[in-house]
């Protein structure tokens, strides 16, 4: 059974869509099931089931799930609404929730959504391949793998592949506070595909830059606008200003899906402000004064003009990025650029 | 009494020198005595000590403890080596235990370098007032007042001063991983001095000197070679790239002790590096996989030109440092210094 089947971050259930609590790992690998609405947004507000893409095929089902459980249709709409909206940041969630209500056979869209991301989270991998050289040192930030996509993942998708490869790149992990997305589920799943790295408190990168010569910075991605800011995990844009005081390439990994094409640039991006006990304390303990105050945002925006490159299913798109990602925006749907793909795989044969 | 009397950090027992144990911060404050070389280590080594002035006191008192209690001149001399290598980054360490060493009457002059420690700070947080307009944002990172020092602290004694004089600074704090002196002991201080704080993650530091305008960064420091290169907690010199990114003054709070005139520049600055388990676990629960490997400088060291200006007891330096720092070196002690200013301000009288 490959990583990707292993680590499946959720799947369609009869009666439910089925997911793994990332909250547990690195663990517990506990499979759980949301039913109804409330379960669906519980799971999706709590980071039980996170990761841009994953939320949107967990969106795409839980959409299916509403329509097989609701028969009035101006309740269906406001539940799919709600659902929508269970967190602001990643458009992902926006787009697949919008993509199954246009379709006639929501559940059969939704495993199509599902299936596609698998085949974009390949090509994003392979696009990514070019980037490495052997034995780089490469540093990446919260998580970006299987269990952020249901694919290979993104930036860590490109990273693993890189290792498979046998380009031996050397793996530098952000912890990624206050949620330790990093420490907890980016060294599990390195471990898991037998990948060696090694973890650091977010406040280590710029030394870790500075002493361990990071050749390479892959983040992720949440939303990124059409200018190219990107919004991604709160330290992302820090990362980005240290790897251009470095000299350090510092790429975005991340399918067409998260291009969100209506807007014009990151300020326009909402940022989802987090409980501040994320902050103030640790697996419940406090470690903040009683009352403390905390500023929680969960992401940033890192404008364009720091970001070296766009690792996508269509290749990495380099600047100036108004033509590349206007030129993006221009490209057929993933399912005919796979029909194309298999039709020239074909004729090559 | 005073925060910094409620908060002394180290004082002198009979046969012990007691300190609070700042790991159990802030939900107890516990005090706790080092009776011998090992129990003086020990405390310093695993950060129940910690503060590089405040490592200065404590070591200062432990050398005259283990004169009091080494009859052997060999012995006491090899013991005092040892409590002076406790920990490499900080050089008011060695600095004190020199100091001491090179004394006759050892706890008088310990207890002379504790006070002199309480005027210095003032000087500093007198210095400081300068910087600060109504009403300013400032950022710090790590833990720098009474505890840290014995006295009103460095850069948080600026901060705190600054509040205690009107200035109605708002003031953000990196909670400062991976042992949370920002969380644990810094908001603890500003709590109790009555001064309003806003916690945040290491990593959001970007985005809030974007979004929340930072005015302001201070930090404290370690050692601070010839040139102005300084050491100081990890992040600090990410820190200091990311303010220079957004045009924010960055000024390091340092007593002239703190700073190594025998080193050319940063990079002859040994960097402590820690154990993993800090980064790898969290309150003793494991957080990252087991056999996860962690990168855990406890320091790094910022470029000289990143740095604003050094808030000392002998006023704001600016560049070029190598003159400013020069000069500093050519001051006469602080007990010259004082006999000085207690003269001039009889005069004014």
């Amino acid at each position: 059974m490959s990583l990707r089947e292993r680590l499946a971050p959720v799947w369609w259930e009869h009666h439910a869509v089925g997911y793994i609590d990332q909250r547990r790992l690195p663990h517990e690998v506990r499979r759980e099931s949301a039913a109804n609405l409330d379960e669906l947004i519980e799971a999706i507000r709590t980071l039980a089931v996170r990761g841009a893409p994953c939320i949107g095929i967990f969106g795409a089902y839980g959409v299916a799930l509403l329509r097989a459980s609701i028969a009035d249709e101006l309740q269906f709409q406001a539940a799919a609404e709600r659902l929508r909206q269970a967190r602001p940041t990643a458009v992902n969630l926006a787009w697949a929730v919008d993509r199954i209500l246009a379709s006639s056979d929501m559940l059969a869209q939704a495993h199509a959504l599902a299936g596609e991301q698998v085949a974009v989270d390949r090509a994003i991998a392979e696009a990514g391949l070019e980037l490495f050289g052997k034995g780089m040192r490469v540093l990446t930030h919260c998580n970006t793998g299987a269990l952020a996509t249901g694919g290979e993942g993104t930036a860590l998708g490109v990273i693993i592949a890189a290792a498979a490869a046998g380009k031996k790149p050397q793996v530098y992990v952000d912890e990624t506070r206050p949620l330790l997305q990093g420490s907890r589920l980016t060294l599990f799943e390195l471990a898991q595909a037998g990948v060696d790295a090694i973890l650091q408190v977010d406040a280590a990168a710029a030394i870790s830059m500075q002493r361990n010569a990071i050749d390479l910075v892959i983040v992720g991605a949440d939303r990124i606008a059409r200018n190219g800011d990107t919004a991604n995990k709160v330290g992302t844009y820090g990362l980005a200003i240290l790897a251009a005081h470095h000299g350090i390439p510092f790429y975005v990994a991340a399918p067409r899906s998260t291009f969100d094409f209506a807007l014009a640039g990151g300020s326009d991006i909402p940022i989802e402000m987090r409980a501040e006990h994320e902050v103030t304390s640790f697996a419940r303990t406090a470690v903040a004064p009683e009352g403390s105050v905390a500023y929680n945002p969960a992401f940033d925006v890192t404008p364009a003009h720091l970001v070296s490159g766009f690792i996508t299913e269509y290749g990495v798109l380099r600047p100036p990025y108004g033509d590349a990602l206007a030129d993006l925006e221009s490209r057929p749907s993933l399912g005919a650029l796979l029909a194309v793909r298999c039709a020239s795989s074909e004729r090559a044969r």
